[in-house]
């Protein structure tokens, strides 16, 4: 079997290789050829972490596995490493063995950059110019800069509940040469494509502090209770997602379903846009929503894209199993 | 990180390591330190595979991870591997990283015949004589050879489907210097103790085919359906398990629960007898039976035991996670 382990996942893949490995498993799950396990998460009651399981089996691609790990709060305090550890298993879906065991934690964060990246090429409208950002925290910054390779962004928006954070967002669009504004939420109807990526429990962003045409990429709500936008936007916009099970259930959509403001039935997959059985963006004024709620299928199809990546270039570890 | 390869497993694990590996678990469980996550389970619609993962908890040994696996029906003929392929993989419960990844195929062979003879140590007769087997496959060698060593054993019976297949428990009966003789059901009356390791689905033993005293380990059920003897029998016997909630519901109790011969309430814990919790067996004409269904803390406690002899015995592969 074969491992590639955290530290060298920096230097073997790219933003690129995410978004066409998260594009092809989004078209996948959308055309029945793949498919998420139900998940399995645990407060364990020690350090106060979570911790479990998201699997999945993928048809098309030939990608059978799960990622492991989760969310210790205590870590970076007590252990100066990072709070979300993660794992992602990779098995041979003809035998059953175990065939590639590779670091989560840089996967995880461009795997859910790419998905509203992924969620922008599909939705957003081509003359977009205006980037508003609302969340300016570690993952933030590669939402950020997974987006601006979508489209002709002229500027970058941005707010955060704590404005000293925003800084994060400059630097990323000053390294993509463009100007960044920190702005209050009502200056979002500027926006043409806005993401929210936050750990908020109450809805940020107000159903009418978005303009007509505007597309939503939602990244932060994957668990019951949490809420980033008004769910009144929800019935105002066309609403895509990864998995529509997880958004109505643990994504941004659970509140607007629950309230009766839309119905499960109006949610749509991304993965349909991609494989053009569903249109998409119909109009210029359309508002559209990408829910992006996380699913395993994600972590497996960028660790295989890694794992080829390390065979390529020598650095997979070889080691029986 | 620390791997342990299958090929290693046989060198390293004894029957006693499992054994007090699996004794301490069932304990811990029992007192309330221990549990496991929900299982999941896929029919993954590729090669006929069955394909999951059991996870748990011990806080009192501090063992986080899960076994991740399956059955490949098709692996023997096609691939000349084992049809059952499963891995353990260790996580640090204080910081969520990964610890070990071992080999997990001989650890379930040797994990469920420690459950069986756990069982006997606690439940069956001390002046036990006559040892039944029903099954006689390749897992059966292994519930045999860890039965013989729990009591003064001087003879073997046993009875298979298929009993061309005998000679399996005539071999390990005799390595360990005790007559074997092939019998038929109603001759198990004969047995102080009978271990059941079928994958049947009708019920095999009869409860008039038992003695008063007996002690029956009834190991091969652990699916809906699945079942090896008289749901009677379970209304006759004292009914102690692994796991009560995976033994109403896929273990061999799922029957007798369903007809109303006995409730979830009368089935103990195995874990608890040995806490001293539970008496246990009372009187000498008892029936005792343990409904076995296999948990995942099994795996991670034989798993955690074999990684302490690996790295004692300098054999764990480090790489780095």
């Amino acid at each position: 079997m074969l491992i590639v382990p955290e530290r060298e996942i920096a230097s073997l893949m790219t933003r690129d290789a995410a978004f066409t490995a998260v594009e092809k498993v989004f078209a996948a799950m959308a055309a029945g050829d793949a498919y998420n396990f139900p998940v399995v998460r645990e407060a364990i009651g020690h350090e106060g972490a979570l911790y479990g399981f998201k699997g999945g089996f993928d048809r098309a691609g030939l990608t059978l596995g799960l990622k492991a790990g989760g969310y210790w709060p205590n870590n970076l305090a007590k252990h100066g490493v990072i709070n979300h550890q993660s794992t992602v298993f990779l098995f041979d879906p003809d035998t059953g063995m175990v065939k590639a065991m590779v670091g989560g934690n840089l996967l995880t964060a461009l795997r859910t950059a790419a998905a509203s990246s992924v969620s922008i090429k599909h939705l957003a409208r081509e003359d977009a110019r205006v980037l508003g950002m609302i969340g300016a925290g570690h993952q933030a910054r590669f939402q950020l800069r997974a987006a601006l390779e979508q489209r002709a962004f002229e500027k970058v928006i941005g707010w955060n509940l704590h404005p000293e954070m925003l800084p994060n967002l400059e630097e990323v669009a000053r390294e993509a040469g463009l100007p960044f504004e920190a702005v209050a939420l009502d200056d979002m109807r500027e926006a043409d494509v806005i993401i929210s990526i936050t750990s908020s429990f109450d809805a940020i962003l107000k159903a009418d502090q978005v303009s007509p045409g505007c597309h939503l990429a939602c990244m932060g709500t994957d668990t019951v209770g949490k809420q980033e936008v008004e769910p009144q936007l929800l019935a105002r916009a066309t609403v895509f997602t990864d998995e529509v099970a997880q958004s109505v259930s643990i994504g941004e959509a659970q509140h607007a379903v629950a309230m009766g403001l839309i119905a499960e039935a109006d949610i749509a997959q991304l993965g349909a846009v991609i494989n053009g059985t569903h249109p998409g963006r119909s109009s210029a004024d359309q508002i559209t929503l990408f829910d992006g709620t996380g699913v395993g299928l994600q972590d497996l199809a960028v660790a295989a894209a890694v794992v080829e990546l390390a065979v390529e270039k020598g650095v997979a570890i070889e080691v029986d199993a």
